[in-house]
Parts: structure tokens; sequence; C-alpha cells
């Protein structure tokens, strides 16, 4: 058997998120059903970690075994020739037998795109987050570098997570305006607890929004509770953008 | 009876194009359904022109006459409740009887998105062009300056047009990298004939690709001849992004 890392993206909108679930459409599943019938025998994904329902990919990564006689480049093409058009294999690579896609992770960047309109844009749906006017994101830019650095993350975790440590490692964390009245959040991070980019993307909102200040978000962090911070904003904004591994 | 004129975004993978057509799913027909429901009599939707079916609009331009009594934003928001999510009604605006969409238009801008990538994303299924990789965008870039002037573009016009006049003014047209691997042409002018951007992109790729020198495009211009051209590319890549008017 081999050990095989891949690479691979993903729209959410069709999908029950990514992990295999009795009687859902999931991008595990379709992933291991094209692999299964490559391979001819049942073959387990193992992700980098789990996305939710309508989130989105650019570069989730993944392990496999497998038995293959063809290289690489043959099987990335197998492999697209039998998912649908919502999966996309971008690279396979041959890793040692010990590497692990969620154990091995280091860090993860996520984005969060949003648009400032008083009407749902079409060519948005189910990519992006539409805000009001009058939004003052400026003042969000600002407040972006209170979620930089090891902290306790508690107030911005779902209260369904069944994590007990809740400290993490943000690296970055900006707003870039991508064009007018558009923009993205990247945050890259050594982990991310459950909805944590999502609870956060809604906390800068409150500050857009006027309803909370930069200096507020501090008493958040120590209040360690999930009622303080804002809002968890939808899935359809948000997008794996890429994990990183120290070797793959 | 009032004109006014309106600014308005569609994702073009679901119709036939903007303009009616018997039995088929357009651009046209369902807005002026929506205003018919609306203002209760058959109304008429001018627009700037024609968009192919799988083409997308940021912003097109139309203008129509109506009876109404209440005020413009509450025309936008009852029209957009009556409108499909494919459809979105962005500004309305009354304007004089003798204002109309097409003739008056100044100036128009269209984008182009293409990416480079072994295999086609998903995130960017009937959104963009998936090019193959080995492609010297930035040859492409250094021709892009060749479209730029007055100039006869018969060459760079589909064989299905009725037009005789082939000289346009292209004020401006440019490749720019929006991403690692993806690009938008970005190109203004004060009219386009039938395929006229999809044409002209397909003549970059091959500029891109290798087959076709910069110098080689002026010779093109010359034998007024499509067949001299690049192939006319897919509908899908292909954003009317604005309208411009001396007066709206």
């Amino acid at each position: 058997m081999q050990r095989y890392v891949m690479v691979f993206e993903y729209d959410g909108t069709g999908f029950s998120g990514l992990q295999t679930q009795e009687g859902k459409r999931t991008v595990q599943s379709e992933i291991e059903s094209a692999m299964s019938r490559i391979f001819g025998v049942p073959t387990i994904l193992v992700a980098s970690g789990r996305t939710d329902s309508g989130v989105h990919a650019i570069g989730q990564v993944a392990h496999f075994d497998a038995d293959y006689k063809k290289d690489e480049f043959s099987l990335l093409r197998s492999l697209n020739s039998f998912l649908p058009s919502d999966i996309c294999v971008r690279e396979i690579r041959k890793v040692d037998g010990d590497f692990h896609a969620r154990f091995d992770a280091k860090r993860k960047t996520y984005i969060y795109k949003f648009y400032i309109s008083p009407n749902e844009r079409p060519l948005y749906l189910n990519r992006a987050l539409r805000v009001n006017t009058g939004l003052d994101v400026s003042k969000m830019m600002d407040a972006c570098e209170c979620f930089v650095g090891t902290k306790d993350f508690k107030s911005f975790c779902s209260k369904k997570s069944g994590k007990t440590d809740f400290v993490r490692t943000v690296y970055s964390c900006k707003i870039t305006e991508i064009a007018k009245d558009e923009y993205e959040l990247q945050i890259c991070g050594n982990g991310f607890l459950y909805n944590m980019v999502r609870i956060i993307m809604g906390t800068l909102l409150k500050v857009g929004e006027g309803k909370l200040k930069k200096a507020d978000i501090e008493k958040i962090f120590q209040g360690k509770a999930r009622m303080l911070a804002g809002r968890t904003v939808p899935p359809y904004g948000l997008y794996l953008k890429s994990v990183e591994y120290e070797r793959k």
C-alpha cells in the first residue's frame, strides 16, 4: 500500500459538508466512491478537517492509502473523470506512510468573502455574504489585529463544539478590498475551533456597524462566553484556502 | 408615462441570452413579466444591447416607460421581489422621455475572466474560461495595445453579424492578474461588434500559446477576414461590466 496526499477544490453549495453522513451527499462520500471504483476496494479519505454544509474549499488536503500501478498524474486524471463537476482534484503526490493530513497540518488559511449592496447580487449567490450599505469597513480592518496572537478563543467557538482546549494561535488576520464594495477577510492560524472564522467575521461586522468598538473585543476574549461575540455568519462566504504542512 | 432607466446584474448561466425569444427563458422576458405584474399592463424593456446565452452582466442598462405612483426605491424593491435570484435590479432612476438606453450609450466595458489550470475548477464553473498551463500571459498583456484605437474590426466580428460598418473605437484593453493564475481582460470601447470581445480574447490566447506574434495582429486587422483571427472563446467568461452615458 502507498500513502498519497491530495489537494482538492469544491463548491460547497451542493454538499452536506465534507464528512460522510448516512443518506447525505458529502464531498468525502463522492471522493471515496470515485476511489473505490478506481481501486476496486473501499478506500477511506482522511481530510485535514471538516467543512460545514455550504462551505467551499480552494485547497483542502487529504490522504489515502491505495495499491495503484500507474503514476500520480494518471490517478489524478482518473479521479477527476469519476468526480462530479463541483469537486476537482488539483494535485496528487506520494508521501511517507506516517504522513497524516489532519495531525500533521501546521497552518490553515481561510477566506470569508462579503460585499456591500442593498440587494442580493446574482453573481455572488452562494459565494459571498451581502451586507448593508453604511458599513464602516475601515473600522473592521483596524479591528482585525485584535484576533492575532495565541489566545483563548472560547468566546469565538460554537457551543456545539466538543473541545475543551480553546487556545489557538492566529498568525494573521486581514481584510482586503478586492473591488469596489467587495471584500475578503483572510485569516491564518495553527488551528480553528468550530465556527471560529464565521464568529470572528460576525464580530467584525458588529464593529463595522458601530455596535461594537475595537476595545470591546479584548473584553469578549476575557469573558470566555459565546454570547458576548457577534453572530455566526452564513457558511457560503467561507473558503478553506490552503493547509500547510512541514512536509507533504 | 414616465421613462425610467435601470441598471441590473444577471448570472447568464440559466438564460438563452438577454433578448426575448419564443419559448426560451431570457433576461428580458423575466424582467418584462415582473414589470407587467407590477404595472398591470404589458411593458417593454429596451436594453443597451444584447448579450448571448451564458454571458453575464454586472451593470447592464435598460429603459422602460411606466405609470407608477410610488417612488423609485419602492419600484426597485417591488421589481426585485418578483425577479428570480439570477437577476437583480441595482438602480432605478427617472429620466427624460427622449433618453434611449441603446442609442445614447457612449461607452461599454466588458470583462473576460480566465484561469490557468490543468483541470476545470468547480468554483469557476460557468464563470471563467480554463486555459492550459504553459500560457505566456506577459505576451498577451503586451499584445493588448494592438486593439486600442479607431480601427476596422471586421476580422474580429462573427460572420453572423448583419453589420456593414466595422469601424469601432477601443479606448482601453488590458489584462490584469487578479490572483495567482487568475486573470481578467478588461476592454472599453464606444461599441462592440457581434462576438468581438470573445474573438479578441481568442486571438490574445493564440499569442499566449506562441501561435501568433504581436506583429501578426496588425496583419489580421488589414486582412479584414474573420478566419485570420483566433477562435471565439466560450460565453461564460464574459461579463458586461458597465455602460456609460453622457446623461442618465
